[in-house]
């Protein structure tokens, strides 16, 4: 059953600025949460520089590993954008001026204004499919299981989401989460028994501190919906015997 | 000339709730800004989950290859909590109840509330320093050149600040931003000439549309201040060439 298969991504954040702190990156999360909600599984993203040999190691030992890599950032046109060659070399195959993607820029810009430096926004490793780009024109591309998607984060995001029929998923990942303001410490022993007699779920502790009292919110993740329930009952009940109330979810003035 | 040599630094972000999309990381531009203060580059962040394999991997791939790594998160009470022993494992020591560390814990629980889980952040590889947390008391460590930092946001930078005799950063990078509101495809051939004749800096592009208006800020980046000053100058040119203002920093309405 395809719905049993565990399908794993890594995501590639390519980009000076945000190793600079220049730049919040918000894009990980965004993408982290959309492919959880499709049954795929981000299991490492990678921050990297602007940098060829760096990018296209990035892109091969991921590549390797997970059913998916999905880049964001570096498909402009200026020099700092390097993605698409490095793609390239990580695949062993010539970039080349993508005809479809040069009939999209063509179509976009005003007579003139397609110089050579937007013409760059054309190029992809030979074998690529664009990705659209409903935003800016400029496309996306794939090739093989990695997916290079824009660093703007409302391009990337419209980009993501025509993916949707490329992007198979497993099982989807349900979530679960509980609060109570026990201090991490004192349920942790209660948490890591459950969890032994719970190893298909992952159960994560994260604690907080609020309205002057620790507390932690619990997070059930699993692909089944009775062992969720089934751990979340038992968790409801170590919580009470510690004296404390669970609460769905996270707590109110988060 | 200590000043001249480049020092490198990598983060290694270790959370299942990074990667699920639950927590939106802020640890990383934290660092990214305070390391380039003080000197250090960060050149490459990964974000990981709580997998024993894939933090010893990432660990051991880092350290040989950085002079300083950062790890954030993982060093809490609970099961989930392994960084501690990753790490010993990736140097090859034994895990072992650090004596230093266990005396802190120790006079700061009530008697009665040291328990095992609790215990278990008294557990640093063989041969680790600590790492001060003036604001919970457990600490971190270091050993060699790895840094291990907890992951709530104020922990981490109040051990972060405590660092500042065991961090040796190299040249310090200064940045100029300077703005215009001009295409990047427009500026770009302009622009990738600059860079190449300013090969010492590293200038990053990166647009925004804001007003109704495609514009981007220009980043410059290098050790010299006279180069900077240099390469602002001829950017500043450009950008009059092209019949835009050239804007000092960031657009006012970011």
């Amino acid at each position: 059953m395809a719905e049993t298969r565990i399908v794993t991504a890594a995501v590639l954040i390519i980009g000076n600025e945000i190793l600079s702190g220049r730049t919040q990156d918000v894009n990980l999360a965004y993408l982290a949460k959309r492919l959880n909600a499709i049954g795929v599984r981000l299991r490492e993203a990678r921050v990297i520089a602007d940098v060829e040999a760096d990018i296209v190691d990035a892109v091969n030992a991921c590549r390797t590993r997970y059913d998916y890599v999905l880049t964001t950032g570096g498909i402009g046109p200026t020099h700092d954008d390097i993605t698409a060659e490095c793609v390239a070399k990580a695949f062993g195959v010539p970039l080349i001026r993508n005809p479809e993607a040069f009939a999209r820029l063509n179509r976009h810009y005003q007579p003139g204004m397609l110089n050579e430096a937007r013409l760059r926004m054309a190029n992809t490793p030979e074998g690529a499919t664009l990705i659209d780009n409903p935003v800016s024109t400029a496309p996306g591309f794939q090739i093989g299981n990695v997916f290079v998607l824009a660093g703007v984060p409302a391009i990337m995001q419209a980009m993501f989401d025509g993916l949707k029929d490329r992007l198979v998923g497993g099982a989807p990942v349900l979530s679960r989460t509980v609060s109570a303001f026990v201090p991490e410490g004192t349920i942790a022993e209660g948490l890591g028994a459950l969890q032994g007699r719970y190893a298909d779920l992952d159960i994560g502790s994260y604690p907080y501190f609020r309205q002057g009292r620790y507390g932690a919110s619990f997070v059930l993740r699993g692909t089944e919906p009775a062992r969720i329930d089934g751990a979340a009952a038992e968790l409801r009940a170590l919580i009470t015997g510690l004296g404390a109330d669970p609460i769905e979810g996270e707590p109110a003035d988060r």
